[in-house]
Formats: C-alpha cells, sequence, structure tokens
C-alpha cells in the first residue's frame, strides 16, 4: 500500500465544565486526505483545495505535524499529502487538529503503524501549535481516538478515552464571523471563584459519571459553565437566543465550541437534534449573519481510511 | 420490628481533587445504635456511651435529623435513640455525619421505609449542620449509600453513587489534635487560578473515569489536590512527612479526610494498606503526638441493620 485516502473529522473541544479538557468528534464533517509513499525523501504538499493555505510543509499545519513525524520514524521513503480541505479554518471545529491528524494518522498507517495514537497525537500537537501558537491536544485526540476524550495531562501527554451513549447527536450552528484566538484568550479571567471552580468539577465529575452511565438526564443537569462562557460567550453575537432557543427545542445542553465562534449543543436522538437545528436557524436567519448548522452523531471511530 | 440495632459508618469527605463533592465509606469504623418505636410521641435520646454528647435531641446532631424527619413524617409514635459513640467527634471521619445517618435510617426502616436514601440525607442535613454550622452532605452521602457517592448539588440535592474497584482499600491516621473546621475555612483561599481549577477539574474527571474502569494506576495519578491541600495541611503536624512515607510505601494516593486531622491514603489490596499503616506509625510515633490508625475496606454497603 502507498497510497490512503482518509477523512479527517472536525471536533468540539472545550466541552462546556469541561473546558480545556473534554472533547468530542464529529461524523458529518471533516476533511478529505490523500497521503502517498514516495521513493524522493521530505514531506512535500502537493494539492490544496477548499481554502488558501501554504504549500511549504514547515508553514503549513499537516506539514509541520507529517515533520515531526518523520524525523522521528527517519523513514527510507518521503511523503506526499493532497489536502482537500472542508472545515473553514477559524470555525472552532477543529480545522487545524484536522490537517495535523490526517498526515500523522496517514503516515503511520503507511508505515505499517509503528505509533500509537498517543504518540500520533504528540506529533501532532506540532501542527496543532503552529495554527494556535501553544500546544494542546483538545480537538487532536477526539480526532485521532473518536468519541469523547479526556486530555487528564499535557506533559507527559495522557488522553483518556470517555464512553458515550448511543444515541447523542450534536446539532452545531458556525455564524461566519471571526473570533480571534488572542482576544478569545484575553478575555478569559486569571482568576476564578472557589465556589465556581468547585461547582465546575462537581458538574464535570458528573458528566463523565453520565457519560458513562449513558445517563441522559444526568448529561442535561451536568453540560454548564460557570467559568469560562459568561466571558466568551459576549465574542458571540445572539449566543444567548441561539443557545436559549436550542434550550426550549429540547438540547440537553451546549456551549462555544472551541473558542468559538461555532456553538454546539447535545441531544437526544436525530429528531432532537434536528429540532435543535431549526430552532437556531430561525434565530440566526433574522441576523443577517452568514451561518451554516450541522447536524452530526457523536463519531466513535475518528480519523479513517476511506 | 419495634427495635433495630445498626451500624453507623465513618466516612471520608473531601477526597483529593472531589474537594467538597467525593466522599467514601469506610468499614472498619463507626458507631453502633439502637433506635425503639415507642407509643409515646416525640424523639428521645435514652443512651449515650464512648464520648459526653448533649440528650436533648435539640441538642443532639442525632436527635436534631431524627426530629428533622419525625416532623415530616408524622408518625403515630415515637422513638428512643440509644448512641454508642466509636467515632471521635473533630477527627474528620464524620463522627457527626453517622450520628446523623443512624437516627434517620433506623427510623425508616421501623417506618416500613417510606423514604428514599437521597430524602434520609436531606433529614441528616439538618443535624450536620448543627455540628459544623453549614449544610453539606459530603460525608452524610457516602454514609447512607456506601461506596464512593458524588454530591452534583445541595440544591437540589443530588447525589451520584460512583462504582468502585473490589480491592481499594483505605489506610487512616488520626493524630489526636484539634484542627477547627472555622480555622480549616478560614484559611482557603476566596479565588484560584484559573490554571489550578482546570488541573483539578481534569484531575477530578480522571478520577471518576478512573473508579468507573477500575484503573489503579489512573487512581494513582488522578488523586492529587492543587488547590486546598497546599492551605489546609498546613494546619496538620508532620502531614507532609506522613504523606511522603505513605506514597513510599506504596499508597496510590491520599490527602486530608474532610477538614482533618485525619489524613487518608488509598491502596490496591490489603497488604499495600497495611505497609502504608506501618509507614505513618513509623513517622508519627516519633512526634510524641498521639494517634490512631485504622485500615478499612471501601464499604460498599453504608449504614447497615447488624
Amino acid at each position: 500500500m502507498n497510497e490512503i485516502k482518509l477523512f479527517s473529522p472536525a471536533t468540539v473541544a472545550n466541552v462546556a465544565c469541561g473546558f480545556d479538557v473534554l472533547g468530542f468528534c464529529l461524523d458529518s464533517v471533516g476533511d478529505e486526505m490523500v497521503i502517498r509513499k514516495i521513493d524522493k525523501k521530505g514531506i512535500y504538499i502537493t494539492k490544496i483545495e477548499g481554502f488558501d493555505l501554504p504549500y511549504e510543509a514547515e508553514l503549513n499545519v499537516a506539514g509541520v505535524s507529517a515533520l515531526a513525524m518523520y524525523e522521528a520514524a527517519k523513514p527510507d521513503c518521503g511523503f506526499e499529502i493532497e489536502i482537500y480541505k472542508n472545515i473553514k479554518p477559524g470555525s472552532g471545529i477543529g480545522s487545524s487538529a484536522a490537517s495535523a491528524v490526517g498526515s500523522v494518522f496517514g503516515m503511520n498507517e503507511l508505515l505499517g503503524s509503528p505509533y500509537t495514537k498517543t504518540q500520533l497525537t504528540e506529533f501532532a500537537v506540532k501542527g496543532e501549535a503552529l495554527a494556535s501558537k501553544c500546544e494542546h491536544a483538545d480537538n487532536l485526540a477526539p480526532a485521532l481516538f473518536g468519541g469523547f476524550t479526556l486530555v487528564k495531562s499535557m506533559t507527559p501527554l495522557e488522553i483518556l478515552e470517555i464512553p458515550s451513549p448511543d444515541d447523542l447527536f450534536a446539532t452545531i450552528i458556525h455564524p461566519q464571523i471571526e473570533v480571534k484566538t488572542s482576544e478569545a484568550r484575553a478575555i478569559l479571567p486569571k482568576e476564578v471563584s472557589l465556589t465556581n471552580a468547585i461547582t465546575q468539577w462537581a458538574n464535570f465529575g458528573s458528566l463523565i459519571h453520565a457519560l458513562h452511565t449513558s445517563d441522559y438526564s444526568l448529561i442535561q443537569k451536568s453540560l454548564h459553565d460557570v467559568i469560562v462562557e459568561p466571558f466568551r460567550s459576549q465574542l458571540i453575537p445572539h449566543y444567548n437566543d441561539v443557545k436559549t432557543a436550542a434550550l426550549k427545542a429540547g438540547a440537553l445542553g451546549g456551549g462555544i465550541s472551541g473558542s468559538g465562534p461555532s456553538i454546539f449543543t447535545l441531544s437526544k436522538g436525530i429528531e432532537s437534534a434536528k429540532k435543535v437545528a431549526d430552532s437556531m436557524n430561525d434565530v440566526y436567519s433574522k441576523t443577517g449573519i452568514a451561518f451554516d448548522i450541522h447536524i452530526s452523531k457523536i463519531n466513535t471511530e475518528g480519523v479513517k481510511i476511506i
């Protein structure tokens, strides 16, 4: 096998009370990539469709993660990478993570899988850092492992796979505005009250328990973020209206996807997720801001060969 | 049935990263109580052995929780309560909770179990508040439900039963000094850094996952408290020496039990728990402070008829 085509999924990070640690993987949105083993040594990006991104491997997220793995593996070959990008950069659903994950996953497959998924995440972190100016794995982990993932620590990198109920669906609205990551970071408080911190870890522990026990009612009661949402939601126009409408339409809960501007909700069942999509559409179609809405089952597989 | 004798267990609250929300139940330490249904209406404490505590129901933790339930149930009878107290008040292993739980559990049994355990916890909260000057259920929940419990919220009261591995043992040292609850509260910071808060909920989510998956190694990696321990451990003499020795002897981790002065550790297997006990003994026997040490399996049953 010298060439594979793969689907590298979009992901949601910063899942409410799991800010900075919990993410999940989407099914219906993602990039496609072709990875090809070639005789000539090195990493070459040979095609990019969808968005205007740099071809120089050192300047491209997929290229940087590929180079990190290439330098570790020192294979007797090179790789060509083709990127068919569907996830808009800056949309808040793991666009850079999908690129970073795709190249290392594909190369690993073509080399006979010498690396574990956690090791692949370590390489992909280098690519992600090019895009987001810091090393984090919140989107990489769910893109590689699928399902819900908890990044327990970065040093050493420790990723936990959290089970989730079968009938859980995400509805995501992407308002086509820009939220600068630097601004989303700057708006965060350096200190939080101990009371709020306790509420947050009570909710987060409950959410992990609820995912283990497929307890939708408890997912609903746990999906609250008392720390970050009050600040970052100010950067997303009509955030409260969208969330209120989604909850009224039956969503279990939701929050800001990544650092925004996308807003995610979780629902029990596809019919509920569709009603939530309709409610989001009703709110945003009146705003004059362009947007798109995705409905997706939780993708338990992650990045895959197609 | 007009009389029952019961065992009301000691408990550990504030389990490391689960400060204020996670507790577990002990097997080897607890109070005994006799609850007797009588014709004469009212709540009467007729015997107290072990420690000097008030006989007036309104001034006694077991009496106050009993009265709370009695006023709700309005039964056509009264109750006598005998208390054989083994858990020293102020030791940090749920002495008042054991009293508060015993009376309502016993009365509920004698009335044909009209109340759920969560409802019993609500009554017991009133007794606990007499002792600790605030309404909390951190020790009550594990005493009533057994095992590990997560008090997700107080209003409404929501208690989650978290599974735990079969071979988990606690070793607890009780230095016979007084840590005033008011001092333990006053030493807590009002604000904490967002960075530490994130570390805490990452660890807490991991601990809940580890308990679900019986992953001892992950329990070990998750049992850290970066928020409260650095402050409260100052109130317990030789805290760091005890903890360091226990970890060296093989404990998975540990922390302050409740608001101290007891220190708890968790170990895989009784042999390991015994070695930890020896290591604690080595440290404390040199200090001149009186102490006792308990080893206990996690008690998954909670309060029970004997």
